[in-house]
């Protein structure tokens, strides 16, 4: 779908198609083309209409790109990625939104899922002011609300991560390992779309560009520095990946103490005790306690209680239980 | 075996011999020489013909070489890798292909079993065009032939390394460490290529050289980024590897601590027992159940049990079984 | 809270309001101003009165943020991190302060718990020097303070590991895993601060910023090198972090050891008792040992205490008691 | 010992002594004076003959230094390592040979045991060639036949690391983990050597050096790209060595499952068959089986036949046999 | 305690004070002023005298800093590090030595136990010359002196790693851990101080001093190879450590695996034995082996040391004895 967005006198207003004349140098029009998940009758629009270079076309339309930015002659063609809401077996996914930004226009691609587009486009409808400052201002509009995008979704994360950790400390889960190695596969993934991102708005913060002005310099670094911590959170969470599984491990090895220390102790007590009943079961005639034949059996018992109870003090006084 | 493509008046044909002629300063003519597999008599050509350099022609001729880029007067030299088929006990291998690009002709070196180069030939017999943009054209075709054919072969690694990981997670495969141990060798060597290849190509993007025009260098930008990817997905995939190492110990750990319940769940349980009946089997008399000769057995095989029992409940409740 | 200090005619005085007056170009007078903690409404002043950036504004008076230093037209915004004391489940928090260095005015906000700014403030209310030396050296002081109470902190916790590297070797602490990995976030959070700081405080010592005179070039060099410090502590309070848990697992898998030979040796030893036992229980003829059937008894407990005698002497010869 | 080659209107002869004219400047003649294991007063020839810094007098003539390349006026050193044969305890060693390239001359200093300069002495001894291309290109000569002497040891090593792989997998060998570090330690020492050794000849192939002609830089370069594959292949060689030794622990842990496992299968079939011969061992009358005294024992051993081998079916149900 | 060495005319003598005059521009004269462990009435010498900055000073006078080296108008200040002797337990302590460095003057700073400083101050006592090349020469002599006295520490603890290395491979002591983890940090701290003390002398190699002649450049260039080689081997040892701790951990899961099999072979060995005396010592009439009444013991005595010998073969088949 296109969606065609025109700031002219100090009005917004949509528009159905694009008139050639407002692309020309000096035009004192200001225009955003959305493409939603377009056609590819809509997508030769980048084509016939702008003109952009076929291989920054290419990857427009494409789905899967990493985050980068890149001069054309006359025009800047940037993509960057939106976070998403978790899916099945995945904690996230990621999935990119293509700008165009020349002189007087913006032109944005993605798949139409995108939470920061729709957004801005409620302004554009509701407000003049946001075409008002040119496409550049739209254009960080619509990238910060991207970028805010991903707080909640690490938080969320954060908060997963605690009770993996505690999981990983005191209970015990079966599949514990595979959570892990999906949680570390996504965070990878995560880092890979991050700071390729935060390089990109970096540029844009770097007065690279004569397309930003003074005024947006200081504003792309404000998301340039929320693309700094968004990096720093993913390599500190990754980290904390590591050592839930180092804790993990660390508690199967305690586990196994404690029920190697009860074989142990049960062994230690039982065993002995076996031989002397083998022993007083033998088919020869035996030592005699005081004290007559109806009391032997209690002389038995009670020195099989007493090894029993002295082998439990010494575990105990060597902290074993 | 020499394959000669001739572009001339707008019409590419193949030749049999190359006319000194053609190679002259500004002549109007574009060639391409493919030396398939050269017999040493062919490889001559390479310094008879052209006259490149002695040392850059013995890496051309010989076999094992790292991607690399380099300028000699009048010609740059280039040594890149396309991925061959799965083999025996390898994932996957490398071969090189070898480029000399001067200013109207393209010679390439390679053992003759290049898909890229094959297919790039395919097209120069049908169609003029291939030939009709020049010699820097041509080598951009081949190479981004040669490195889109990376990408099935790292899916289906990334398919085979799911498979690993379940592996590692829930069945028992006494040679997965050898296993694992190749696929992390293998994908060493894979970054090993890859690396320097994107930056070779990367020089190519980035305006270094006279002979890549403008418009190539955009074409170069776009197979840049997908070795960019490669060799992002090739650390991605090391970093599996290695996690499900990780997986596979912690799995040996899991299974030795749940034998280990089952021995001294079996211990605990039988050899108060074995002592239980070891008591009733001495030569001493022993105390008296109440009910007569007859159930005496019965009182100790229900105490038996009642011990028994007692303790796997014990066991359910600290959650061992 | 809003403090305000105004140096005049060698004199530092505390003031009500700001006077517009002072802060115009070439006023001789030296103005601090401290946000304590401010109300929506004090933190207008920053706009009203300073007319500061909106985003720079923004982000001193919300909660969480990075060290960073940033030049705007006619004045320098900067970010550091206190440290603050011991807290719950934390070792210890950071919390920011934010500087804004003008010609001749500096204004700081942070949340009213900085012992630094409670400190400056108190040698402005007793003496004039604090503020004769302009603005920066009083952010240079209040930075000074800020960085010399993150020693006592460092030292407290390398005393605290010093601790946890004896639990770990010796004795036994179940949740030490978790201590371990509170320790490594909190270290993790604390090289993410220290590092930025340091090197926005190296930005100040490298005469990047005209309102830095020489004289406090040097100092602020000084305060350069203790962040450097404070940075590797933090690095090499990391590893040592990892060794312990290394410690941990091995002074696990050590006892794991020691109580799998205390099994072993008690399973040889009285194994083959009770088999001897058992022989001698057989309801078959037995041979006899010589000296009459009195002593048979002694002759079978005396082979036993030989054999067990035996496996002990093996076991020690072996050096497993 | 000390030998003179001069090379004088297109010949080589060996000289005994240096003719202090021909090192003055533009002088025709080209000289290569080698000092193998030289005596003291041999050395003396360094500072008196051509003197050269005392500094890199004394580096020459003592044993053990790292490659590096420095500019003195007029002159520069080179220490570059060859690689020795394995010997004893270590998989190899290097061992220094110094060179310094004047204008005319090229002054070698080693321990006697260069098989690299031997072999270009044997040269220059039948040819006159050697020395004719100038001093440079003599050193080139000199360091390319080093650097090649690299390759075999390297891959004996390979071989070498593939056995160990599989003692590591398959088999078992008590001092494996001695082997393992060792070989770690050399691969270790090998990076520190070829690293450096790698930017010094990187930078005798950059032109940094007026010494050296442009046809003598693309020969550097030859034996630079050399170097890189070396220090890339010591950087994989020893990942695999981490790789052996994770494999090895592996293999250990998968034995020591095993073991368990027949531990607890032995434990778990005879343990209860020792409660049920006990039970019928006891001194209290017994259930009788149908079918009369005789019969008695086989429905005991029968049903402890059928215990047993339920047991055995239901750890073959569980995969564990 | 203040030394002071005053070499004028060609003659070096000892003073009491420092005449002014000599400090003044132009001034003919070479000084070395040394403080050795000065009480604060001597440090005022710094300020009063020299008037060096400040911090400074204040970084002279106290205990703990890092290897650094700031230009200051007129002088450089440098801090250097001396390794000391072994000492309870730490393997080796580093103690700084302060050096102010002006035109015709040096002042040393330090502790009084700085072996380098006690012996040049022996050489000028005794000699001229060592003075007469001024103040830098000088100080490159005890920098060098102070590099030199690392390297017998380092080898000892080579060797110590050596007999570690044997101890975690064939021995067992139960504090290794505690032995390799103190080592981890002093290694860790060795680095700590050699990096940076590196790059403080490569900036004295690379002329960034307009005090440092070219003679002393070379000079200073050969201290810091020396340095680049300690940092170097502080690294390598590092590694050392961690492997050390890795063999450990694999020769305490080796002996596990031994203790374990011996516990399994007694037991698979002895409990059949057991199970077969329980049967003939059951209450039901037994089946008879032929030859009557008195050889039925040696017939089960016979079958169990048929069992317990088939066993054992069948152990050493599957090499576990």
């Amino acid at each position: 779908m296109v969606s065609i967005y025109v700031h002219q006198n100090g009005e917004t207003t949509r528009a159905d198609t694009i008139d050639p004349a407002w692309l020309k140098a000096g035009s004192p029009v200001t225009i955003w083309v959305d493409l939603s998940a377009p056609t590819p009758e809509e997508g030769r629009l980048l084509a016939d209409v702008f003109h952009f270079h076929p291989l920054a076309i290419e990857d427009a339309l494409s789905a899967i790109h990493h985050p980068k930015i890149e001069a054309y002659g006359g025009y800047l063609y940037l993509i960057l990625h939106g976070i998403d809401f978790q899916q099945e077996d995945h904690w996230f996914a990621t999935r990119d939104v293509d700008f165009f930004l020349g002189p007087n226009y913006l032109v944005t691609v993605h798949d139409g899922r995108s939470r920061s587009i729709a957004g801005v486009q409620q302004v554009c409808d509701k407000h003049d002011r946001a075409l008002a400052e040119g496409p550049a201002a739209l254009m960080h509009r619509i990238i910060d609300s991207m970028v805010d995008n991903y707080r909640p979704e690490i938080e969320a994360l954060e908060e997963h991560m605690n009770g993996l950790e505690d999981l990983a400390i005191l209970g015990y889960k079966p599949d514990l390992v595979r959570d892990i190695l999906a949680l570390k596969r996504d965070l990878a993934s995560l880092r890979r779309v991050v700071i390729p991102q935060r390089d990109a708005v970096g540029r844009l913060a770097r007065r690279e560009f004569a397309a930003i002005s003074d005024e947006l310099t200081y504003r792309f670094r404000d998301v340039y520095d929320h693309l700094v911590r968004l990096a720093d959170e993913a390599t500190l969470l990754q980290d904390r990946v590591t050592g839930i599984l180092e804790a993990h491990l660390s508690t199967i090895s305690n586990r196994l103490n404690m029920v190697v220390k009860v074989l142990t102790v049960m062994s230690t007590i039982f065993l002995p005790l076996t031989v002397l009943t083998g022993m007083w079961g033998m088919n020869v005639p035996l030592p005699r306690f005081p004290g007559g034949e109806a009391v032997q059996f209690w002389w038995v018992a009670g020195g099989m209680v007493a090894i029993a109870g002295s082998m439990l003090a010494m575990f105990r006084h060597n902290n074993w239980l």
